[in-house]
């Protein structure tokens, strides 16, 4: 193995002195992303994508299992089709980027490079839905989406991203709704038991709702320094897609009837979410599921006899069920420890020839740098409980800070302090008029919505803003 | 299962009578495309989209297994960064989409939609090679590109396509050169190991080759009415764009060096390969490793006691091994057979009272039509091997047409007599002037050469085309 030039792994800025530098340097150092030379889109490097990629099967496999089918839509939406909907055009007209020559020759109707797919899977559903028969629909797509952004931030906004959009029609309002829940339920679920994320989910207040929705739901996690990350949205369109580009069956009762729709997406932004939930000053720590490698081995006194030997052996065994990489390269012990703990590595193993004289290894968790010597005999079982026990100390780690970081206001001057002094969340009632949600979010600087949880706690009588009665208890907070 | 309106598969129009019509006929009625109101682009619906994956999956794998990482370039390209490789730009300019608004505001500077990703991909390498250390790099990318095009065809020429595109970067001239045959190699196991098509695999000529590089190859296989198909290119760059795009490393003799370069790509034309290789009149042939359903099981007297109970008890066991669907529907039993003949599923499993009773089912494959009595005791191994089987008919099929309509020239009138009256390629001797290659393919309208193969016949010592002295036996045809 060559010779690492850089001894030293790079330094990291402290998340307490700044977090938003924190962030940079994790994205940078980990090799996450590279910035290109277009403005705005960022470079997907390796160890960046690789998590995409498990993102991406775990996520497919639950689409699926609940009976979703895979299309792909182009890339181009001719405006006069985006300009079908009315709210749909309006909210995102300001963020498009525009074909406007195509081989080299003017084009008679400018093309947009699709901000999202609504219009597009309705103009296709036009054309496939004539009985009920034909329903439901449940497509899903991959792609890659453009929204014009000024201020940008790898993975959590950019011009360009990934992610993937279902469009789904159905026969009744309510199949619709139910599927509308499902998919938020998937995202939580997902968010839970892959990314070891907890999160907050709800309901979009009027002011909040995508772009011809009528109602969007959405998954809230907590980012470890109290700020909000919208990690997913699940939308209820009714039929006023339908209506715009006049979708009719044929229904049991012989009648046309418009087909009920629904819309939901995850993106590249989740990466944003494991990063800024779980990292701490040594950097990155990736929840087992979605890690490129998960078990980092470390051989102590390499260079004595039978030790790399015995590691590739180990290695070979662990690789049948783990994702594992044993680094037998002549860099010091020292640096390889930091260096994968900045890469966010959940597990190292380290082997040395007093290990192997004990049919031993030690496993260290990247969570809680806890030692632990386990047998070599059943390696693959203790690797996996370790594994296991990485995801849960995540999950409850997260679940804590996101306990400590929500507080409650029962008044306007509450509020106010609350979001003056404090980081995180703020359960308030509110009177469900988009004025106050404004006033609040313009005196505070910046905190808005998140969501109306399922579950709304009663803390008073009154809006926090206005003080008139309250409709619901919001939760609040600034936002990525 | 709700009954289907239509009892009918539709009609599609016979190869022999016109393969154009045909193509559309299959694509359309096999539901794997439809066409958009995006000119140029296409819809890959769910059962072509679901080959697509199948694809993916398996090129992946082989990527990986000679060490590809995958990353994710931006969409866009300034267009300055387009014009630093002279000839790269001459060869795409002409085909670009190009966005001019951004924001709702006119851009500083034009980006191109990728039409490949060379000038994105050495823009990184440039931040990320310093030493041969770093090298050699790896990479490939799974996305969608834009060629504005013309005349469009489903799969084989589409404005926007999917694909992927590998780029890798290395220390010597050997390497990359050795890394460009290997990734031929890996397209052409592709082919015969995975879609079942036998292919040609050669050297492009000067006039051929790709915008940029100093060398193409390519895997040409010949479809069912002997026009070739290109089915995936592999290029060595030299350091042509190492040099325009100032890529420097350390050498091992602390020298500073450019890298040598290459790309390979393969896209869902490969799609339109298996459809005119491998199809028949009766629609769709898709090979089983591929094939979206790989057993069609129609029950057969359904309605009858325990008919779709034992079929539900085989298919849950077929499913642990194999895409298998059990079609329990009240279509009539001859619907169900043409429609699934009409989809390309190799292989089909009739199952009634009496096969139950004898402890036994039909298969059928959907090449031969051959029927087979199998035991239910080892029915996973029977679907195994008539699974086997198929892929082994489609391969040795293809085989022989492309030996049926693999014709040698040793004169010109001897090769214009071919190209007006028979279908398929040619194999005749060439000069290696770009003069002739022209004047051929206008006396034949149309005939291109493929590909020079890595063999060459010695067929005689004159260019067919010039009578000067050949250098090159060249497979020639028309192509797609």
């Amino acid at each position: 193995m060559a010779k690492n030039n850089a001894k030293m792994v790079e330094q990291i800025t402290s998340m307490d002195v700044d977090f938003g530098q924190w962030y940079t340097d994790v994205v940078k150092k980990a090799e996450l992303v590279d910035y290109s030379g277009v403005k705005g889109c960022m470079i997907i490097r390796p160890y960046g994508y690789a998590i995409w990629e498990n993102i991406q099967k775990d996520l497919d496999a639950r689409f699926k299992a609940c009976g979703h089918e895979n299309v792909y839509m182009p890339m181009f939406i001719p405006e006069s089709l985006l300009q079908k909907e009315t709210d749909h055009v309006e909210g995102f007209a300001p963020e498009c980027a525009i074909v406007t020559i195509g081989g080299q020759n003017k084009l008679s109707e400018r093309l947009i490079v699709r901000p999202t797919s609504e219009t597009l899977f309705c103009d296709h559903f036009k054309k496939i839905i004539q009985s009920y028969r034909d329903l439901p629909k449940l497509y899903n797509q991959w792609c890659n989406v453009v929204r014009w952004e000024k201020t940008t931030r790898p993975f959590l906004r950019t011009s360009e991203f990934l992610w993937q959009e279902g469009h789904t029609m159905h026969e009744t309002e309510e199949e619709a709704r139910e599927e509308t829940q499902r998919m938020l339920k998937v995202y939580e679920d997902f968010y839970a038991e892959t990314l070891a994320i907890p999160a907050y989910t709800g309901k979009k207040t009027e002011k909040e709702k995508f772009a011809g929705a009528e109602e969007t739901y959405t998954i809230e996690p907590m980012m470890h320094n109290g700020v909000a990350l919208q990690g997913g949205t699940s939308h209820y369109f009714g039929d006023g897609f339908a209506k715009a580009f006049d979708i009719t069956f044929t229904a049991r009762d012989n009648t046309q009837k418009h087909p009920h729709q629904t819309s939901w997406g995850l993106s590249t932004r989740s990466i944003g979410a494991i990063i800024m939930t779980h990292g701490d000053d040594n950097g990155l720590i990736l929840p087992p599921r979605v890690a490129p490698i998960q078990v980092a081995m470390i051989p102590v006194a390499q260079h004595k006899e039978g030790v790399l030997e015995k590691a590739a052996e180990i290695r070979d065994r662990l690789a049948k069920k783990f994702r594992v990489k044993l680094d037998d390269s002549d860099n010091s012990t020292g640096w390889k420890f930091s260096q994968y703990e900045m890469k966010g590595v959940p597990l190292r193993l380290e082997l040395g020839p007093r290990d192997i004289e004990n049919n031993s290894c030690v496993l260290v968790s990247r969570v809680t740098r806890e030692k632990t010597f386990v047998s070599l005999d059943n390696i693959e079982e203790a690797v996996e409980a370790a594994l296991a026990a990485v995801h849960n100390e995540l999950y409850e780690r997260a679940l804590k800070n996101r306990t400590e970081r929500t507080f409650e206001a029962r008044s306007r001057e509450e509020f106010l302090d609350i979001a003056a002094n404090k980081e995180g969340y703020i359960k308030a009632m509110w009177c469900g008029e988009t004025a106050c949600e404004e006033e609040l979010k313009d005196v505070t600087g910046g905190v808005k919505s998140r969501c109306i949880p399922f579950v709304e706690d009663h803390l008073s009588d009154t809006c926090v803003c206005c003080g008139k009665p309250a409709r619901h208890m919001v939760i609040w907070g600034r936002q990525y």
